[in-house]
């Protein structure tokens, strides 16, 4: 087990996740499909997790909230890279707290934890995407100071698509 | 070294980028920020991409484009990871061809051998930003089956707003 990591707010504390968290980073993650009203993309269980994340090729890591000692919220985040800085940042796929547990500055504390891991190790960048719908996410992040990549979109090659293209090569 | 990739097009071969081709790296990526018309933000040199890419943790990968011999194109790419599909992704920070060497069907063949790539390490996704005014590369992108996801805005906070947000923890 990882130590808790306090925050400024006494009944929340932080921590990595391991392992044995698969099955409740499963459950926030359908939480957070549902709330995101893409619960018909959701088709991860905790085996593929837990290989995922937890295996010999981690390619991301979990962030899990504790509120008076229960888990309310996880950040799910990787590394990316800045050819233009030259050096890696933190992008975050997942920030997700459960709605009853929302306006305490329990996003905030996360946030700003990530930011903290993104400096101390030397990243230029702490990037996300959000919902265009979203507007009280929207309006949090710019009270925080992050841009909106307005001039970008992101363009995404999956299932059939893929699988065709892989074949021409 | 690694070998070459013979490719479909007899003069076009492709290789992953080693240590000693961080100057080739860093002029492609000069290259690319003109083109995008970013080069005020390009503030990488090959020291730190030769860190960042080369030293003990690795967060990308670069592919090389070579045609005749000469190298006239990179993909900077890293593993992403979908939540909801529980599993990882390619995330292509960058894929440049230099002008002259446009219109050959020199970035089908890297794209078609990163789709590849994403099948054979069992990634659900191959993805990738583009710029909104960059309506050839849109509609290269598009014929090729990839979906815009344009519901999405990815925000970023970065310099003094994140170590603001860093010393907030």
């Amino acid at each position: 087990m990882t130590a808790n990591i306090k925050t400024k707010i006494p009944e929340l504390s932080l921590r990595f996740a391991q392992e044995q968290d698969a099955e409740l980073i499963l459950e926030l993650i359908r939480a957070l499909a549902e709330f995101e009203k893409l619960s018909h993309e959701m088709v991860a269980d905790a085996d593929t997790l837990r290989r995922s994340l937890f295996g010999r090729q981690r390619v991301a890591e979990v962030l899990i909230a504790e509120y008076a000692g229960s888990p309310v919220g996880f950040a799910l985040f990787f590394h990316n890279f800045s050819t233009f800085l030259g050096k890696p940042g933190i992008y975050i796929e997942d920030l997700f707290i459960q709605p009853e547990f929302r306006g305490r500055g329990i996003g905030r504390e996360m946030l700003a934890f990530l930011a903290r891991v993104a400096v101390e190790r030397n990243c230029g960048r702490l990037e996300w995407a959000v919902l265009d719908w979203n507007t009280r996410a929207i309006d949090f992040y710019r009270r925080l100071g992050a841009q909106p990549l307005t001039e970008w979109t992101v363009y995404r090659l999956a299932g059939g698509a893929l699988q065709d293209l892989s074949r021409r090569f």
